[in-house]
């Protein structure tokens, strides 16, 4: 029973006979049916005009849509415990030719006006020193914290106010959502947000995820971006269709909701261990070396994250079963 | 009935089936059993030790195996009609930081060891000029040629005589195997080939490329190159599962058979209007405006390749009642 | 007695007492007097608001410029034997972050608006390939021909037209000027110029160079680049007391003419050699090796450029005498 | 009377007459006299066989040698306070490709075996974190503080086991030496250093630094990318010509004794005021905004360097004069 990442479990059965329907000829990389279907879907799912780009991961959404909206020589503010930073390999770096990553302390992963503020303001206004151009939240956070949509807009207003331009690492974009009960664009556009990777592989997708720009303007230099990196897939409408599957009849938010209530029974086994509280589908709990042992001993896997830490983290198809019994594992430790 | 692009055809229902069959959670990015296999699979099948690296484009595949093999600082020799240079938005110079392509003059995009050795000649030995570093061919070439086994062997010599790097654009690597009856040792790493990116997407697969390194070394560089541009794709194991289903009783070349055969078929109903031999699967004509415009007025598509000339490209699943069809339509303009 | 290039002649006297002026204490980088009046000084020369940068070379010059006109995933429109091409080792490419040169024949170096236009005619408007972003010329020419100040404002329309920036490289432009009698103005932004590389080094400077935008709007992008690229000097004053050396009293035109005029003695005496017409100061000359080997005999120096042709370079500070006694012997051979 | 920083002191007369004495036609580039003695005078100055390449700036040499020590997807441990992090623009990552500073913490600016060792464990052995390739150290630091040549010794060792590349940042080099008295060769690469910026230009040089490599194989490459940053100058003898002056009769030691003695003065004045102890030509001192008044009040010119500090940095020539008036200010406060 692995409880290691949402980025590992298989994809929900209606993407496959998606991908399965798209299986015929068509036009080529993003000139298909499926494709040319998603600028009004995600339109429509925003309620405002956007302009959606698929890709086939995480990184490559964060980093193209960082590429455009950071030059070179900017600096890209985020917190320390970014994926962005952490788990990307230095792609940021690759993507936008140079750009540097200004680290934000914060707890839990997140990052706060005053943080982002203080972060600039250590920044003396001259060709020395980087001089910031874009700011990067994750939500949910890298530690399962969600961004209320009034968190967002504050960053938003700032960001505004500094200059700079504002990116949302959105790979459990639909988990922040399920968690608040807002709305997606009250916790995007509506919030400054001027571009979002919006993940479906952690959620149920197969290997699709999504760049979205809310500042359309930026989408022929996007799309140049794309297939200079080599993402422009030439059969792209079997990610196309993946996405628009996910997005019918609200199949991302069910798949979201369903593990983040997991999440919340496993939350709930041992309220005096959680290292934060659990708001998606991340938990991190305190549990030392001999209880994760014990805890693995009974078929349980996950990541140890640090010295008396573990991380579960759960799938939108993890069985009822399967957490129940965690739960329980964790309660008689 | 399209004859547009082999990259539009649908995938093999056998490649379909692979991938509802690695439906199920299992490591993440490359840990999975599918990914694990793949270095085993290609080793038995090239008949040496290889690493290899699924991808989901050939401009991917490509430029990870130039920027590996090419400092930024260097010259990758390739012809003037590659697809690294024509079709690629400058790939090459993104993925290795700004080496320069080098471009050869030849017929039917061939590169000849002569044309190699004439650019390295004119180029003076200084810094104040970009020195070559590598070498890159496309088999089957851009306009359907094929280079036989000695072919490449005497480019590899040459390559090694200069102290090139070399790499083979094998996007439709099958269909020359298929064209030459030669084994892929012989037309690759016997040959002097470092990298080779060996396509499936264009075969049958749906969208797993693969690079092949023969030179092993270079594999842990790859393996980082390949996270840092956003090609390490969570979910693997599809892409995998792709690969090896193509490589089980020799699909990919089964599948080149067929749209060779097809590609046969066609020149055959016209071969005084051949603008190349045809040996693989793409058939260039000399055909008028007016007479393309019959042929599509009879529910044939494919490319206008220039004035006076069209460009079809057969694939594996290309009814032959369509190929029929359209040879008869050929022969009759 | 060198004729091989202007780069390598000595300091004119004016410039190095110049600098042993600013050998006193003042503000580091480019906040000293001196280089807070190179803005103003070149206004004045050009007669319109411009921006001024010095830099050592003009690689540097020129890719700066580049680097602020084409963004990393565009072409630049270039001669094929343009310095950017041949003599930079590349350098654009690192500048820009990988754009592309597309390269334009025409005798003796020049661009016309022809091959311009045909050039970006050629290029598919897909995001396959490259886009055409900026256009770059020479003036004076690799081989030592000159733009009329309508010839560059024809380039220039069509570039407006085009969509493309326009940059001059004038690591000659003084030569140029000084065989057309034409203003600045005229022959830069009054033609459409974007950005300058105004060369000085080889008119009688010791290492200083100057980037002059005329899109002001792009100074603070320059500026950065300028520092981020290791150019910005901590001692910036002793560039910029050499170039307003060069401006004052017009020296940089006088010492364009000395060596334009050396190189009119030298093509008088043997027009019948000439490869291409003597316009600034650059001789090409058809001389066999034995011609050239009787030349070094007498104690010239000159480069070699290709088989039966050889190159001679005038400069500011070229004695009379040399030039007399080398015409001589090149009338005799 | 300015305390602003060594970097805007005039150049030393030895220095100026060194540069007319090279005013005269040569070989352009680094085919000069002068520069063709550059390898043999710091060969024997450090008792090795090293290569050399002037450049311009110290971020130059910083960031050559940091592109040719560490690839483009590598992290280089630096302090978080050096120079590449916090005064460069950004210039390792254009230089490199994108490469990550990776920060350490340290009093003084400072950098530990026990801090590079735990940087090292932080970072998860896999394709999704930044490997570390490169170790850079400044000497003397940013603050004014010195490695002892056992320090070095101990981080070259670290660095050794580790497989990091070994760079010193040594704009104030000849200050650290002179503070010492350790010999230059156990400074560096008796201690392990693979490549040395030697800084002149803060020290009574003109505008030439130099990059010193102790790994000679590297020299090629080092060649390539200076010529390919803009940073190979036609007329390149001027600042060799610099570089052997200051070379001669161990001027940069001597005028860096005499800036660290003015250092000392000044530290004496107020040794309770001292934020760091003074050992190289930088003090940095406790003074309130009233008190920083006064001593402008008097004519001192300086740095605020955070609130209630202030920074002074000695040069070279610093007249004893307006040193010891400094002092006695300073005392008086």
């Amino acid at each position: 029973m692995r409880f290691f990442s949402d980025n590992a479990a298989p994809a929900h059965p209606k993407v496959l006979e998606a991908i399965a329907a798209a299986n015929r000829i068509d036009t080529a990389y993003d000139g298909d049916e499926w494709s040319q279907r998603l600028d009004g879907a995600f339109s429509d799912l925003f309620g405002t005009g956007v302009r959606a780009f698929w890709v086939t991961t995480g990184t490559a959404a964060n980093c193209l849509a960082l590429a455009a909206l950071c030059p070179p020589y900017g600096g890209i503010l985020c917190h320390k415990d970014a994926h962005i930073e952490v788990d990307e390999a230095g792609a940021p770096g690759f993507f936008t030719g140079g750009a540097k990553l200004v680290l934000l302390e914060g707890g839990g992963a997140k990052v706060t006006p005053e943080t982002v503020a203080a972060a600039c303001d250590r920044i003396r206004k001259d060709v020395h020193q980087v001089q910031p151009a874009a700011l990067s939240i994750t939500n949910a956070t890298e530690y399962g914290l969600v961004y209320q949509a009034g968190e967002v807009a504050a960053l938003g207003a700032l960001a505004k106010e500094r200059g700079l331009a504002f990116h949302v690492d959105g790979a459990r974009l639909a988990n922040a959502i399920a968690a608040t009960g807002e709305s997606l664009a009250d916790a995007t556009w509506r919030a400054g947000v001027d571009a979002l990777s919006f993940g479906f592989v952690k959620n149920g997708g197969l290997n699709a995820e999504c760049v979205l720009l809310f500042r359309t303007e930026l989408a022929d230099e996007i799309a140049v971006r794309r297939k200079r990196a080599g993402h422009l897939l030439s059969k792209g409408r079997y990610l196309a269709a993946q996405i628009l599957a996910m997005l019918e009849d609200d199949l991302w938010l069910e798949n979201a909701r369903s593990a983040n209530a997991a999440a919340q029974t496993l939350a709930k086994a041992a309220p005096h261990r959680l290292v934060y509280p659990v708001e998606a589908n991340e938990i991190f709990l305190n549990v030392t070396a001999k209880e994760a042992g014990q805890l693995r001993a009974q078929g349980f896997d996950f990541y140890d994250w640090g010295p008396g830490e573990i991380r579960l983290v759960t799938s939108w198809n993890q069985h009822g079963q399967d957490v129940d019994r965690l739960a329980a594992a964790i309660a008689l430790l």
